[in-house]
């Protein structure tokens, strides 16, 4: 038998980029890989984007939702499909302005279920302001998908693209917790100690736009780089990085803010916490003369636990790698996430 | 035990139309229905549109696919998943110029088959000048998906929008033979009496750029409609016209294009074959004094079966309705269709 599709393939891991390389990239011409002066696969960014000839951009993403389960502490999969497109326009500079969701549910599914889903997902587009302007909905026989699954599509407008340019010299900021999304759902999936509280394990999805856009309004060009660390989490973000930047990002564990029962639940699964996903977080790579102010501006907008967690150095002899101190003083590779720690996270 | 989702919900039928009124349509306030001065779910059509401040818009629609089996006589699930956006846009008068494929596969789907889907749809894109901006990539579990479904976003430009408001006096032109994506499906799914030659029936999935954009050129401000009739096939698109534009459209059974071969196994089966999916033709609706032009100027194309199958005329007792003249001479209302024919049609 051939080779076939693994569950690593979709874990936001080494293994997605290798496969999108072999199947994808790889194998288009560079001119169709954009449109001409935007953004596309040219450059993998949490999102793409066409000039609108006036200098600005339109910013436009898919992702598809297939979390299992689909009511989760702390949100449901209509609360992730939208807040999750609304985030990476954000994290690309844009203003989200209208979203469009494509359902794919299994027959027999309760209605009321699925009524809460949707509701879900337009209390998000109504506290956002966020318009929906279109969509797909599909029905496909029972046993041959498991409950829902949402693709949404989030489009924004943007003055200023933040392309992911880390610079030697930045410091690494992130905007609070990392790891709740993806240890509330692998609680859920694979059992937790306390099965009442959740053990505390609750999910952070919520949409950034408050935070992002006066952020970018305030500090637009000294934001070198932003992006959501969801599948494959901080891990894979900074991995991503440094490649492409080929620069060494160096972070203080001890800085970086996890909750106790996250680091608690992933140790005792023998699972990075830097690895799991989040799903309303933001990492930025920004100017160091602006950042203890930028977290600062952070914390006012309600994000307490904004930090500096590391900066990116000119690499010498660890280039496009990633160093993390460890809390006992040691210096470590912080490796881009492999395999697939649990699927159907997001 | 409370309502559940049904098959019926996902066929593009008057179930579908319901579903989506009572989830979405009816839950949103109007201003949150579109984005200012562009198209939304205020007005459904095959695709959205926001205004690009120069007169000009930004078309943008998705569709999930989930095509069974993902490989069919005529093309696959990767042909389809561009072909379809890449229609829509097309009937909303755009110019397609971004895809992005958001793909969900089962674990254990082979690699190979992924790679030809995937090839497909590059070579898709690549016959047409359209590039790829960006996609997903997710991994569901052996048995919580069947196979592999995809969605499209598609991304165009238009001068001026073909948003469908049929007028009294307009001729209802289709650009070909109708319904053969449906047969070719369902033949599949449901099994057929000639296996070894498919009965002759083969999809017509493709991408219908070189029939509208010289139309939308040379006749634009006279076509007032245009639609790909997919779910639901022309009976649905033209009952979604009548009504929605308070005319009634009278068609002539004899003039509009079906193989024989299609209409024989839609009778076999008791299917209506207006009911059944194209996944490569186009439906318009065209001032009368250029309808013959345009029916010229169609087969100029290449579209050899192009014909004009009816008229739109002020309705005074059948407001809303189509009324099918039929070749033995009667006339009968031709109703949207309810139920569901057969699921993962497209
Ligand atoms: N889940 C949804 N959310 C918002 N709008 C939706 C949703 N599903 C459908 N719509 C809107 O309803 C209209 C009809 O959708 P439909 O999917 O039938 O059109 P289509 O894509 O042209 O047809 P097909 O899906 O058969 O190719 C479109 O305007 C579409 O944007
Ligand atoms: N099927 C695909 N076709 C084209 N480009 C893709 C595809 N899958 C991913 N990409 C591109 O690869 C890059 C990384 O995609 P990825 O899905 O990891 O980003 P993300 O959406 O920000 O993360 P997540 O999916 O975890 O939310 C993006 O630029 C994306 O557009
Ligand atoms: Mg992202
Ligand atoms: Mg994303
Ligand atoms: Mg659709
Ligand atoms: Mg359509
Ligand atoms: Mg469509
Ligand atoms: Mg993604």
């Amino acid at each position: 038998m051939g080779e076939v599709v693994k569950l690593a393939h979709g874990a936001g891991s080494v293994e997605t980029s290798q496969i999108l390389e072999s199947l994808i990239f790889s194998k288009i011409e560079e001119r169709l890989k954009k449109v001409e002066g935007g953004l596309g696969i040219d450059f993998p960014d949490d999102a793409a984007a066409i000039p609108m000839g006036d200098g600005r951009f339109l910013v436009v993403t898919v992702d598809s939702y297939t979390v299992n389960p689909p009511f989760f502490p702390g949100g449901d999969i209509g609360v992730l499909a939208a807040s999750g497109s609304i985030n990476d326009v954000l994290m690309l500079g844009g203003k989200p302005i209208a979203l469009m969701d494509a359902i794919i549910v299994e027959e027999g599914f309760p209605l009321e279920d699925l009524r809460r889903i949707v509701d879900s997902m337009l209390r998000v587009l109504r506290e956002e302001g966020v318009a929906l302007i279109g969509g797909d909905f599909k029905v496909m026989p029972k046993g041959q998908i498991d409950k829902i699954a949402i693709a949404t599509v989030g489009i924004g407008i943007a003055d200023r693209l933040i392309v992911d340019r880390p610079q030697p010299g930045d410091k690494i900021v992130v905007s609070g917790y990392l790891g709740d999304h993806g240890a509330a759902i692998l609680a859920r999936q694979i059992g937790i100690i306390d099965e009442g509280s959740g053990g505390g394990l609750v999910s952070d999805v919520k949409p950034l736009t408050r935070l992002m856009l006066p952020l970018v309004e305030k500090y637009g060009p000294h934001i070198h780089a932003a992006r959501d660390p969801t599948r494959g989490g901080l891990a894979m973000a900074l991995n991503d990085w440094a490649k492409a930047s080929g620069t060494v990002i160096i972070v203080e564990e001890s800085a970086i803010p996890i909750r106790p029962q996250v680091a608690y639940y992933a140790n005792m699964l023998g699972i990075d916490p830097l690895a799991l996903a989040s799903e309303g977080a933001a990492v930025l790579s920004v100017s160091p003369d602006v950042a203890e102010e930028v977290v600062e501006f952070m914390k006012k907008l309600g994000f307490d636990n904004a930090a500096i967690i590391g900066e990116v150095r000119k690499a010498e002899r660890y280039r496009g790698y990633v160093l993390l101190k460890t809390v006992v003083g040691g210096l470590r590779i912080l490796e881009a996430p492999r395999g697939d720690l649990v699927p159907r996270i997001c």
